[in-house]
Formats: C-alpha cells, sequence, structure tokens
C-alpha cells in the first residue's frame, strides 16, 4: 500500500467524527482529502481535534467536498436520517462509502449494492466496528451450543437512553439462533422488586447497567453445572474502534458491491 | 480454650446442617452432644455426612435431645417457624441458642434476651454467618458515601425462588441509610425490553442473575467520573459459613443476653 | 440409549472417583457393575460417598473388578502409574477404558489405539473433561488471531503445587500456534519485586494465583487500543467434570479405537 | 463559595496538566490565572487543550507565572526534580501548592509545612488524587485483618517501566501493616515458568499486567474457606483524577500547613 487512501470524513464535529479525523491525520497510509461539519464549517480539521494545523478547512455538506475534491473512501458517521443519501451521493462521485451508521431499508442497502456494482467500487455499512465486539458475540453464540443458560449484563454510561444497547440484542438473537428455546430460571420465582430479575428475551435475561465513568462493557455468563463460562468485552473509548474502521477503509478498496457488516472480516 | 463446647445441631439432615455436623466433628474444640433431624432419626450423624462413625444417632426432636444430654450449645438451621420456639426451649434447658434462621418478630427477640439474662447465658440470631458478606455490605455502605451512582448484581443458582436476594435488600438498605435518594440514570431513559433495567430500590438498581452451578456471589458497582470501584463477594459452598458459625459458638459463651447479628463480631 | 451402561470405577475412594460414583449411582442411564479402591475395599460404594447403600463392596483391584462383573466401561481416575496398565487390562476384558488421567508415551496411545480396534470397541483418554474449559482454550486461540497481546491468569487452592496450571500451560501452547511470537510490554520495563510481571511464555505472561477457597479458575485477557476482551472459565467443584465424564462414557460405545482429548467431542 | 478560586497549572502541556487546564476552564468554582508548559509556551490555553480560545498563552517558567498574575493555588503535576523547588516557590509568592509530584525527603515536607505556615496558608502534596483508590487500598487494609489469605493483580498499559506499581506496594504496605507476616501457598510449591507466582511482598503475591488499551486497574482478592472477596478499581483516564483535583485545590484554601496525601480528606 504505497499510496495513501484519500479519505473524506462525515460528521467531522460529532464524537466518533473526531476520532476518525484523528485518525487519517495521524495514519501514514491515510490521507484525509475533506472533512464536514455543520456546525464547525471554517475551522481546521486539526485544530478541531487538538492536533496540529492540519491546513484543510471543514465544508457544511458532504456535496461542496465531494465536488471540490479528488476522494478514495468517505467515512460517514452521521445520523440515520442521511445514511441512504451520503452513500448514494458519494457512489455517484465515484467514491467508496464506509457508513458507521444504522437506518437502512433492505431495499436501499440492495440498490446500494447495485450502484457500488455499476461504478465498480466497493461500499461498507457496518453499524460496529470493533473486533473485540464481534469476537464476544460469536464466541457466545458458540458457547449457547453447549450451554443453554446464560445471561447478558452490559453496562453503558449513565446517560444512554434505550436499554438494552443494541449489542446485547445483537447477541441475544445470535445466541438464539442456536438455542433451544426455553425459560431459564425456577418456574415459580418471584420479583419482590420488579424488574430485578431483568429483561426476558426467548426465556433468557438481560440486564442494562447504567453509571457514569463507564463507556461500554459487556458480559455474557454462562452456567452450568459446577462451572461458569465469561465472555466479557470492554471498550473503553470510542478510539477503540478506529483500528476497525482502518480495516474497513482498507478493504473496501479491494472489492465491489456493497458489504453489510464488518464481521465479514474477521475471520 | 482447654475444654470442648459441647453442641446439639438441629436441622442436622439440611444442607447447612450437615455443614455443621462436619464441623463439630472435624473440630477438636468441639464436641457433637446431639443431633436431630427427624427424617433421618436413627441414622449415625457421622455416616450422615460421610465421614467415620461418630457413635451418636439423630434424634427426632430438640426436646428429646435437650433432656438427654448435657450440651453449652444450640446451633439451629431449621425453618423460620420453629425459630423462637427452639431458642426458647435451649435457653430454658441452660443451652445458648446459636440460631441461624430468620422469622422473629422485635418483641421476640426482647423477650429471648431477658430469658437469656435471666439465665445468665448468651445467645445469637444471625440470618447471616459470612464474615466476607459482612465486610462487602460494611464496604459498600462506606463507599456510597464518597460513590453515590451504584448498581447492585447478585447472582444464585437458578431454582432460588425469590429476586433480590435477602442480601442484596440488606445491601442497598445500609447504602441508602448514608446515600441522599435521587434516582439514577438518564431521565428519559426507556427499556425496549421491560424489566432489563432491573429493580429500583430508591433509585438505584438491583439486578439478580440466576444460573445454575452458582451458589451465592454478590457485585456491588460504583461508577464516577472517569472510575470504577467494584466490591465483590463469591461464595462457593456451604461450608465458607462454618468458620463464622464456629465463632459464633465460641463468642455465645463469653456473653450474657441475646445478640442480633453476627457483624457485632467482625470488626 | 434404553439399556444402561454397566461402569466400572477405578479409584472410586479418590476424590475425582467419589464424584464418579456419584455420577453412575445417581444417573439412570448408568449402572455401577464395580468399583474399586484399595484402602475402602470392602465398605459399600453408597454409603462411602454419602448416599443410600448401593449394595456394591468396593474391590481392592481392577483385575479383580473385571474378572468378577460383566462391565461395558471403565472410568478410571487413579494415577499416571496405572495409567497405561489399567487401559490395557481393560481392553483385553472387552471393557471400554474411559481414562482421566495421563502419563502416557505416545507409543502406548498407539498401541491401546491398536489393541482397541483389534477389540472392536472404543477408548479415551481425556487428561480435561471439562466443556467449559475446552471452550475458554479454543475462544482464546481464535481471539489470539486478532489480538497479539494477551496474558494469563489462573487461579487455584493454595495446596496446589506447581505453577502455572496444565490448563494455563495448554491455552499457552495453542495461543502460540497462532500467535506472530514476539515479546510484550515495555523493552525495558523492570521489575522492582522480582517475578511481579509473571512467568515468561513465547513474550506473553503466565499468572498464577493460589489462594484457600478457590477450585479452578482461569481468565484470558486481550488488551488492544481502547479495548480489553477477556475469557473466563470458574470451575466450583469436581462435580462439574461429571457431565463431560458422561458424555464419554456414551461416546466411547458409539466408535472403535483410542481417542485422545476429550474436545475431539465438544464442536 | 461565591468567589472563583484563582489557578496556575504547571505542566499545562503534560497529560495530567492538559486535564487540569480543562478542569479549570470548565469549571465556574474555578478560574485560569496562568499555565506554564515550556515546550508550549505561547500556545493559548484553551486551544492546547482542544477548547474555546481562553486567551492565556502559556509560560515558559513557574516563576513568571508567579510574578506576573496574582493566583490563590498552584496545581503542579511537572516531575520529581521540580517538586520541591516549585512548591518553595509558590509558597515564597504566598501561592498554595497543591502538588501531583512525588520525591520529596521528609525533611523537605517538613520544611514546606513550616513555611505554609508562616505564610498562614495550606498546602498539598498528593501522589495519588483518586478517591476510589484511596477507598480500594483502605477497604483492603480492612479485609487483611479478617482473611489474611490474599494476591493483589494490577493491570496497567503496556509502555510503563515499573512494575508492580506504586499503588500496588502502597496497598501491600497497608496490608501489611494488619496482617501477621506468613508466607501463603503450598511451602513445596514450585514453578515449572519462572515468576509465575508473581512477585512476592512479606509472604503474599503481587501480579502486574501489562496490556494496551488499559490505563489503570487493580483488583485485590482474599480467599477463604469457600468464599472470595474481591476490591477492585478501575481508573479509565486521567479525568477521573480531577474530581479529586478540585478537592484538593478547594480544600487547601481552607487550613494552614502542609497536608501530605490526600486521602487525610476521604473519610
Amino acid at each position: 500500500m504505497s499510496e495513501q487512501i484519500k479519505v473524506i470524513v462525515a460528521g467531522a464535529g460529532g464524537r466518533m467524527g473526531r476520532e476518525v479525523v484523528k485518525l487519517v491525520l495521524g495514519d501514514e497510509q491515510l490521507e484525509l482529502a475533506a472533512a464536514i461539519g455543520r456546525s464547525d464549517a471554517g475551522r481546521d480539521a486539526g485544530e478541531l481535534v487538538g492536533m496540529q494545523t492540519a491546513g484543510i478547512a471543514l465544508v457544511s455538506s458532504l456535496e461542496e467536498a465531494l465536488t471540490s475534491v479528488q476522494a478514495d473512501v468517505l467515512v460517514d458517521f452521521t445520523t440515520p436520517e442521511f445514511a441512504y443519501e451520503h452513500a448514494r451521493l458519494a457512489i455517484q462521485h465515484g467514491v467508496r462509502p464506509v457508513m458507521g451508521t444504522t437506518g437502512y431499508t433492505p431495499e436501499q442497502i440492495d440498490e446500494l449494492d447495485h450502484l457500488c456494482k455499476d461504478a465498480g467500487i466497493g461500499g461498507l455499512i457496518a453499524p460496529n466496528f470493533s473486533i473485540g465486539v464481534i469476537l464476544m458475540m460469536r464466541f457466545a453464540a458458540q458457547a449457547a451450543k453447549h450451554f443453554p443458560h446464560l445471561e447478558i449484563i452490559e453496562t453503558h454510561g449513565d446517560h444512554k437512553l434505550d436499554a438494552p444497547s443494541g449489542t446485547a440484542v445483537k447477541t441475544a438473537e445470535m445466541v438464539r439462533e442456536v438455542r433451544k428455546s426455553f425459560k431459564q430460571g425456577n418456574p415459580n420465582e418471584k420479583e419482590t422488586i420488579a424488574g430485578s430479575r431483568g429483561g426476558e428475551f426467548d426465556g433468557f435475561r438481560i440486564h442494562s447497567v447504567r453509571l457514569p465513568g463507564v463507556f461500554a462493557q459487556q458480559e455474557v455468563i454462562f452456567g452450568a453445572f459446577g462451572q461458569s463460562l465469561k465472555i466479557r468485552h470492554d471498550s473503553y473509548e470510542r478510539a477503540g474502534y478506529m483500528p476497525g474502521v482502518k480495516i474497513g477503509v482498507q478493504k473496501v478498496m479491494e472489492y465491489t458491491g456493497m458489504v453489510y457488516g464488518f464481521e465479514r472480516f474477521v475471520d
């Protein structure tokens, strides 16, 4: 990979976007082509993230970026409402979309796949770029084949709105595919404090802990006669997703069509 | 302690009772005076617990034991319905009751205290003989003064009927005494699976995990800006309560009156 | 499996052997044919393990058992010095050996395999019957492909003689097979207390904790930029190995030849 | 506290110093009087830490700051070589030193105490500003009175030079004060890989794990018959120390003399 991959970062002012800017500016194999951030338009991308001046001012729209610079890849951590439109726009300009957003219909993914193929470029939609999270979910599903009794405990910062987390639900769904459905626990168990046994999913329980100071953690606990097996992942900071983002940026250069799910690249 | 303390074990056929029999038979400072077990009456106490023959056959009632042998202490792990009556009966015969049962009214405890004092002997009612559990609860209450954000996760075997556990509720009550009451988490948080945020107690959450293979575990997690503090206790087997029972048996020889709570002896 | 599998238990007086006796007596699919225990010869097998009288007295040698009863399987948790001889003897009598012992040379395993095949029966040598431990080791090896930085922490009771444990070394060997060898940590790191960085294996560290109350635990921790992945197994008691032993007893009825390693049966 | 406390930050370009600058700029009760950072002299303090322009340019020496601005408190996270001199200089200018550095002799602390008293101001030398770490050490020492078998496992990033960590050694020293000295583990235990049993301190073991992604964690594990008690602290980022720094800044306004150790303020 002797040449640098030219990257446009959308949502550069957001929490994930800033990390992507840092990644691109700090990695010799990557080059920042443009950065988009409506409320930070005009600011220097480097200064925005506390690094040296980069000489690249943020612009306020993706279209502006795509028409003014030459780029290989778009990394987009904006919001679901822009998800489809941004991907389509990028492909139109021959720029490979690496979308960290959710909110696509199956039809949209299908259409984006066709657009990518027509353009002869690759694309990636990945709600999750964490290799560790992917391994945790995979191991949990493998263990569930042997240990049908399990509970999931996920812990996030106390500002989080929804419980359980998307990762916990995804894990539960993967477990459900391999586990014969049944209701765990004592059939006569009763809660003296409502909710203490957690949320039920296909007969097993999910517990959502919310505490300040925590970024994102999940533990899947399997219990069997005389033993426990625990698979636990701790994310300490958004920066931990960046190695996955970089792999996505590199991979998308190598194939044609739209890939859904980063797990495809974790063997 | 040159002389052995003579111990009567009530509920000797039960799971805790068997451990007490093992403790007494295996400890040189203790001597088994009698063992009571309705459905095991006639069996040898040693053989009952998989040890060498002890030469002491189980009898079927406490009264029978109290009238036929000389003893110093009664260790009673029966059920709440016998709690008060057994303690009263023991005191009547000059035998110090060490009761591992719950189910006393404050008036009954008061009366037993007077009976002990009149008889010039000590007594102990202890729902919990675990030094480790007592320290865990104490540390949790101390930490809550500095870290008001906490959640409790307790894990027990999947046959357990009630959730949360008595220890979790006791811990929560001790925390409540020192923590300014407030509701943790995002005020707008919502559960997509009901119960996933756990049971609420004074604004913080308790989660009850039930899995085969586990005996009794509890973790109290405190979260603050940039840090977590965790206090965790794992009980692996009933035998782990026996050092506490022995301390109770020894202590009860040294004072007069009825003590409620083993924590008194853990400084 | 309409008919019961007739099982001879060797080493019945040992700690693992007692659990096997309990398993066989308590499982409707299994039948105790004989039990061997030199120092407990003559005692009833049921009473030995604290269950009801079984009507089977322990004998003092395997040969005695093999010549006096008809059996399908030998489960043997004796010591390495008897390992080979017991397996050979069982095969000679048409009894399938399920050996929980170590101490075989590759040549011996090869020879036992031939003997099994000649006799048209199956055999199993399994230093480890824990499905959970096997999954832990397997997941660790899979994770090491993606996360080359790891450390192993194993915890056992404080009577254990050797450190690290056999499971830790086996795990480390499996990791070594997939991990590019390199020395972790700061190249200039220094120990102010010798040994604090643990034992080095192929550039990563193994830590052996020894504490009373613990049976057997192991955690493999992977660290990467912004995240940790932990795989942990806790064995609480010997009984936890029995489901694996039962699977071994059942499997050995279904094939011909000697299998080394229980992991073959964990997919 | 109607008036803001005016704070000078020394070592503002360092990793801890940057967090202090963020704290002071972001807290309404504090005001940034000056910031010192040799290699960043001239840069704006706000921009240095990725915040809005603060209008305060870094200067290159503490003396320059002390002579040019009026301040209440110096917060100093420089290096041990400047520790004593910076504290002395601050006191000379009537500025209360809050020193996050180590490297003082007992005589120097004594002298600084006298200087503070003569000047009628307070001072604080605190190698550790984490309330959570202080509680962890305190609980560990309390638990060691009841559970003499323990091991310490500390985990830090893999760039750390020394092992064990200062906090682990401090914890071990506090435990030693209350624990009857004895050597844990099997007296005949042997390491097949040297160092696997960890570093020995007064008969118990300390294990130092070094992995990328981790900031600072410590777990103290107590083992007893049938149970474990664990006290664990996780620091996720330097920012987690700032609430303690702020308490230090506030407290130092209220007394006279030099206090050594932040634990004085954690009851």
